[in-house]
């Protein structure tokens, strides 16, 4: 059980926004950071001590940043396996580990995970082929959502299937690839639930968090989620057995669908901060980004107390060009990401609207 | 009146910890960070994109740095006349500007400032020589505090007098520089405002707290200040009166002697975001960093608003190694500096308590 002292050096793989914020709460504790990235002039290398621009399968590289670093993070679930096994050959302590990224890079194995950690999930089939398709439609019914069971994020790799005909459409669109095809689900809303583990296995939870998507984007997060104390203690119990059956250290969010009857379905589970935690900047004593650092380092972990209501909302595209709006607004916290092009899709920043803070007394 | 949009650079004279804390608010807002700095392996450099490690004589150093950032703006204020006037000449935007800094850097104009702009001080006079030390001290009544004019800081330069017999002695100890005399003040307590202003001419005002020094260096700020609301008010229009004489852009922070009858006397001023403003990083929607980066780029300020009362304690010398006991503490909000070696009397880092948050409902 490792634990970093402040001047200690936090490799971070993954050269973007998440990256960044992670080597800004890393610096804010006393560390130095290190980032690795492909990525020329990445948003996180403009904040970090050290960058060494590498291919994620650059075999040298990932040794000298093994042997230049304390422990290693990353900002993304799609490390590849081959990355992080590289890591640990050259000595380096990698948190959170191989297994976590495993489960999250398959949506076979993630389903069939969170089930057995008691978290229920939507019913779903194997596909190996387009020809799976047409039975696995009549056993779940229409509409069902095919998805790649590798490699998807913000909307990407899915396809609604309606009618049995639709199959051989819904494989290509998706690009031919291994998948599950997943029963639709009648939520009501869409809820997150971030949490923390520490080395010595303390676990810390964040209050529950809505989330509402766009062109299958985050869009907006708001904070209390509108849910019941029953279904946000569902989701918290079974965030936590997710949490402690991986034998995690870091955070990690799930995203859960809540039906009508306040029922909970996990949706899916990140291996890292998330966008649906950003809130937690903003509103309470030790964020997602914090806690993520002081999880790696071996540290106890902060204070996730929240002390106002939020309301986060993500900055995609042109969205950003509209800075100046939010930088004069009361309550707002705005963020941008330093990202050089606002293509279209591409999150800039977010901001987020605080309201219901104590209000101050000049004495 | 120059405005620069996210990504835009903003130059930092200085490497510590205020260098350091001024560009991770920079970089929060999507803006490059360039620190110039005569140190190596600084504070600031380490989450900066780019570092000139230069004197702050460096001709050809500060002219290729003045075209490389969009503004500039420093940590500290004894910066020379003369690194100002290079970079102004090279075209740069330096914010605040030499008058502030002139104002600043020499006790004797501080105080004149200070009383025309309608900020009290305690009665001073003005010592050349070691000769003139004893008609000042029986004009100003025994004890009086010997500071020197320039360059003092954290109780540095500084000696006191109780009878005219110790004039050559405390000469000598303040190192034989034009100095000033000043009559003791039998003051209650230390307050301090941290206010700033913007390019537009508005300006935002932080809660008055309250501040302890031990051996010279201040141990301990707290919000709110213990005073009268009066009291809090004459040391909010003194300071907005100072602020909007020297026509400023950025943080500008007063420290004032409370008197036993409530009023208020200035003590002296600090023309960048100060130690005693540290707190709003863990206690208001915008803290002081975000709002020198946001004047000097001619953004409106952010919202000054402190959602929880707050006890920070600076963390200095061998006080950091005892980090643990802070990072395990409810409601407080850790910072280290990320400085290499734990020098008796070096800033390290600090830690802010958090008390009377809003509570948070689960719904």
């Amino acid at each position: 059980m490792t634990t970093l002292s402040p001047g200690a050096t936090i490799g971070i793989l993954g050269g973007g926004q998440l990256g960044r914020m992670l080597a800004v709460a890393a610096a804010e504790l006393g560390f130095d950071v290190h980032v690795l990235t492909p990525e020329a002039d990445s948003p996180a290398a403009r904040v970090a001590a050290q960058c060494t621009q590498a291919a994620y399968d650059d075999a040298s590289a990932l040794a000298a940043f093994a042997r230049a670093v304390d422990v290693v993070t990353f900002e993304f679930e799609n490390v590849p396996a081959a990355t992080v096994d590289a890591l640990v050959a050259a000595g380096a302590i990698v948190r959170p580990g191989g297994r976590a990224l495993a489960v999250a890079q398959d949506r076979l194995l993630e389903k069939a995970f969170l089930n057995e950690a008691g978290a229920p999930t939507v019913a779903h089939r194997r596909i190996g082929t387009a020809a799976d398709i047409p039975a696995a439609l009549a056993e779940l019914g229409a509409p069902a959502l095919l998805k790649t069971r590798r490699l998807g994020y913000d909307g990407k790799g899915q396809a609604w299937v309606r009618h049995p005909d639709e199959a051989a459409a819904a494989w290509a669109a998706i690009g031919a690839a291994p998948a599950i095809l997943e029963a639709a689900a009648p939520f009501e809303r869409e809820i997150s639930v971030v949490a923390a583990r520490g080395v010595d296995g303390a676990v810390a939870v964040y209050d529950v968090c809505e989330n509402r998507h766009a062109d299958g984007i985050l869009a907006e997060t708001t904070a209390p989620a509108r849910v019941t104390a029953a279904t946000a203690a569902d989701a918290i119990a079974a965030t936590r057995n997710v949490i402690a059956a991986l034998d995690y250290v870091g955070v990690l969010a799930i995203e859960f669908f809540v039906l009508p009857d306040g029922s909970i379905l996990a949706n899916e589970m990140a291996p890292r901060v998330h966008n649906s935690g950003h809130w937690t900047q903003d509103a309470c004593v030790a964020c997602q980004f914090e806690n993520q650092i002081r999880a790696v380092a071996g540290w106890p972990l902060g204070d996730v107390t929240r002390f106002a209501d939020v309301r986060m909302l993500n900055l995609i595209g042109d969205a950003a060009a509209h800075w100046r709006v939010h930088a004069e607004a009361p309550g707002a916290a705005l963020h941008l990401y330093g990202k050089r092009e606002a293509r279209t899709g591409r999150k800039m920043g977010h901001v987020t609207y605080l309201s219901n803070l104590r209000s101050s007394s000049a004495v």
